[in-house]
């Protein structure tokens, strides 16, 4: 006779090894497939997510998993397995496998009208995709709001941000970014009118390919990412996968004159790296062995990038070693570079943005997903929406669909509710960077030594090895002693405008 | 209601599917995983193992498999699925999951025990570990030809044989095998009394590894591998692996000094990759769509290695190419190499055995394993009795274990009966060339302008194109006309030692 705990935690370990082998295959495809290989990868892919569908609704896993919610003392670790179990297995049992075949038709569907309507410019094309993706969402949505469902008594919206940000709810995440949209408006115009503005040319050079990887290599090294348990490989795009914290891969893409795309992109992922490495072990394969929420996830990117990787303290260590590392480069100066790193222009694409308006962008696109699913915008509506919003926002007017409805990728797959999760990063991040200050003392000195041992270690005890045994906001006040605000980080964007333009 | 045939075709392409990720997992562990990885990538190997078994032996299977059989015409393509899915299900089904597990068990202990016992060049600490996989392989074979089972009526090597080269038997193989060995034995004597020996030097140079991959590729691609369904990578060891004919993945190693492991490792590795990229394409994810057997896909191999890849017509194309290539090996030239590519010296380790007597290291083998499993040798007995293989067949003496009985992995492994297949693959490979010469005309001159399509379209048509649709032996007489015999393989290693040698 087995005991439940332990037939529950083997068959959620057989769970976790069908994601991670998913998550293998679609970093094999982004890495290294053949161009050919796509049709068997996708009936592979098929299959695997069939058979882990499978084990997810099985009758036994819900049976032990009910014995084991029977005996979980409150506060333990089992309670907490118990509370993600449910919270997962919620959301995958409210879904009819009708709905969720018609969702990934609708999103192959719509990715390739969004690829097409891009190319034409025009939202048109891609109108009656989104219509269809935004349909069955608010039908996905209603089935997990409805009464004796996991959300029920939330609204439509709160849906999504849950699938994410475990725990979000529109009212919540409206204020934080209600708070940060109006400061930042105003500081940008500010920093506009400051007539300031950073060299561009400050950060360009000669900088070859390998030498860029091997750069950006040895500090995500020194950061503490371990490549016994990890790797850096070239992609199309930038990112992080872990199968586990033994194997986690980042990817990396680079410009041969501009650094940055390549050593940013290796700091930001190497954040992401860093939280996957440092996940509790004994917790590995269970319900609350992978990272808690996305908005957190993002917290160790953005903090790593932005908050170490751009300051001052670090590039008095690293810019010494990027002049013996790229001959070319010698002529970047530190106080040309600074001001470039810390830029804040307005732009019209997200995913070029500055760290100044980021967020703005951010702003944008959750006011437009937020009236979709209150019922207050309708798609054919959206590109007029998505102007007025960015002339309100940003001052700019996009000259065609492509620079604005139509530049990111999300709503072609029907992911809604995600862009307000890296913002939330960015909030996280500032808050426990600001904590980590208060108790490690001043960071810039040992940053400028090259070490980072005390902020990785902090991080790792306060965040990483919690994994999910608390909620993302409960592991936020924990580390920090109090709720998320946008405090610590408006405080540090209006440093960064005041610093650098003089103004605020 | 779904048809029968119809759902047995979905539920065999999903265990082809977890075989193809399961495939992908291995490639990655030799390729890019951190080395950190192999503990989680062991349990979601064995997790994904154990899903394909329990889809193996579903009775839903084996219920449509059983309505298939009921309705296939004699010789259609669906008796062939029906007899290959048969034929798999059976080996599956006999073996019960306490000796799979023991199996498993045992070759992993087996596995660390030689490499023990390889570094202290000893059997003697590989020996329990040895005797228990002999053991278990007994138990094995003994349940595959018990009465009633898959295989009755065989002896326990045929379970083996059957397992690599499905339909082999021990008598047909040990006559293929026996004649062989009567006529390499003195016709390597005679080589060696000659007293001309090729110039060891004659392909020594400098070449770098970047380019060395290049030439190679080249030469690949030119033999007619699709490198938008395939790839190559670096690795401890060469091999191919494919995940459907659209995904097939070549793995290479290089000596800086010497092109010979890199270029013939790759021409190999591409000969099996020919075969996984042109196998029918109507017919994937189904019992019959694999390759037929270890011996034919060796056959291919061999066949674009050794009959095209050392040939003098080859050559007479690519040296020229060679030299443009590396100019640190202009000093190389075809009346100095080809004597090299063709040498027949004895000498102890199997795998950088020469061509003229790669047969006889696999001759001591099959000899040995025969005997361990008719019951007339034992383990403890195995040291003495290679020893004396050795001696009487390649007159030579190993100087300790690790030169001798423990130079190979397989055993290791509890893999018996595979050796076989590599010379089974060499007699192929020399009566399919023979009949495509006859068939097509001289292909000499072909090759010495760099064309091989006419060779490759032969192949594709003979053997790839019909997957697993005949047993081996069925395909091999249909290709070259005649049962499988070893009279053109032996007539080519005369030739070669006649040519290069100047004997007999």
């Amino acid at each position: 006779m087995v005991e439940p705990v332990e037939r529950f935690l083997v068959l959620w370990a057989e769970i976790a090894d069908l994601g991670h082998a998913m998550g293998l295959l679609s970093w094999d495809q982004e890495t290294h497939m053949p161009r050919a290989g796509g049709g068997a990868r996708a009936r592979l892919q098929a299959t695997l997510a069939g058979v882990r569908h499978a084990r997810l609704v099985a009758p036994e896993l819900e049976e032990t998993l009910e014995r084991c919610a029977a005996r979980a003392e409150p506060e333990s670790a089992l309670a907490a397995q118990v509370r993600e179990a449910r919270r997962i297995l919620g959301r995958v049992r409210c879904i009819p496998e009708r709905l969720a075949r018609a969702q990934a038709e609708a999103a192959a569907a719509g990715h390739e009208a969004w690829t097409a309507a891009r190319a034409a410019r025009d939202f048109a094309p891609f109108r009656p995709a989104l219509e269809r993706l935004v349909q069955l969402a608010r039908e996905e949505a209603g089935l997990l709001t409805a009464p004796g469902a996991p959300l029920a008594g939330c609204g439509l919206y709160d849906a999504f941000l849950d699938e994410h940000e475990p725990g979000a709810r529109v009212g919540d995440v409206g204020l934080l970014l209600g708070d940060l949209a109006r400061e930042l408006v105003p500081l940008v115009r500010a920093a506009a009118a400051s007539g300031r503005r950073p060299d561009p040319g400050a950060a360009r050079g000669e900088f070859a390919p390998e030498r860029q990887l091997a750069f950006a290599r040895e500090i995500a090294e020194r950061f503490g990412f371990d490549f016994a348990r990890g790797r850096i490989d070239a992609a199309p795009h930038p990112f992080c996968s872990g199968f586990g914290r033994d194997d986690v891969r980042l990817t990396w893409r680079y410009d041969a004159h501009d650094l940055r795309p390549a050593l940013f992109g290796i700091l930001h992922e190497a954040g992401h790296g860093l939280y996957e490495q440092n996940l509790p072990s004994e917790w590995q394969r269970t319900p609350i062995g992978g990272a808690v929420s996305l908005g957190v996830h993002e917290s160790q990117s953005r903090l790593w990038e932005n908050l170490v990787g751009r300051s001052r303290a670090f590039w008095i260590w690293a810019l010494p070693r990027l002049h013996a590392s790229f001959p070319g480069a010698r002529g970047i100066a530190l106080d040309a570079l600074l001001p470039l790193l810390h830029t804040a222009e307005p732009s019209l694409i997200r995913v070029e943005a500055d760290q100044g308006t980021y967020d703005l962008h951010v702003c944008v696109r959750f006011e437009l997903e937020r009236a979709l699913f209150a019922g207050e915008l309708e798609v054919a509506d959206l590109p007029a929406a998505w102007d007025e919003a960015y002339a309100r926002t940003l001052g700019l007017h996009p000259r065609d669909a492509a620079e604005g409805v139509l530049q990111d990728i999300h709503w072609s797959m029907g992911a809604f509710g995600y862009f307000p999760t890296y913002t939330l990063g960015n909030l996280i991040a500032a808050q426990l960077f600001a904590a980590a200050r208060a108790e490690l003392g001043e960071l810039d000195a040992l940053f400028a030594r090259g070490e980072f041992r005390p902020l990785r270690e902090w991080l790792g005890e306060r965040i990483h090895r919690h994994g999910s045994f608390h909620p993302a906001a409960e592991l936020v006040r924990r580390a920090t002693g109090r709720a998320l605000s946008s405090a610590d980080y408006l405080a540090q964007r209006r440093a960064d405008v005041r610093e650098y333009y003089g103004v605020a």
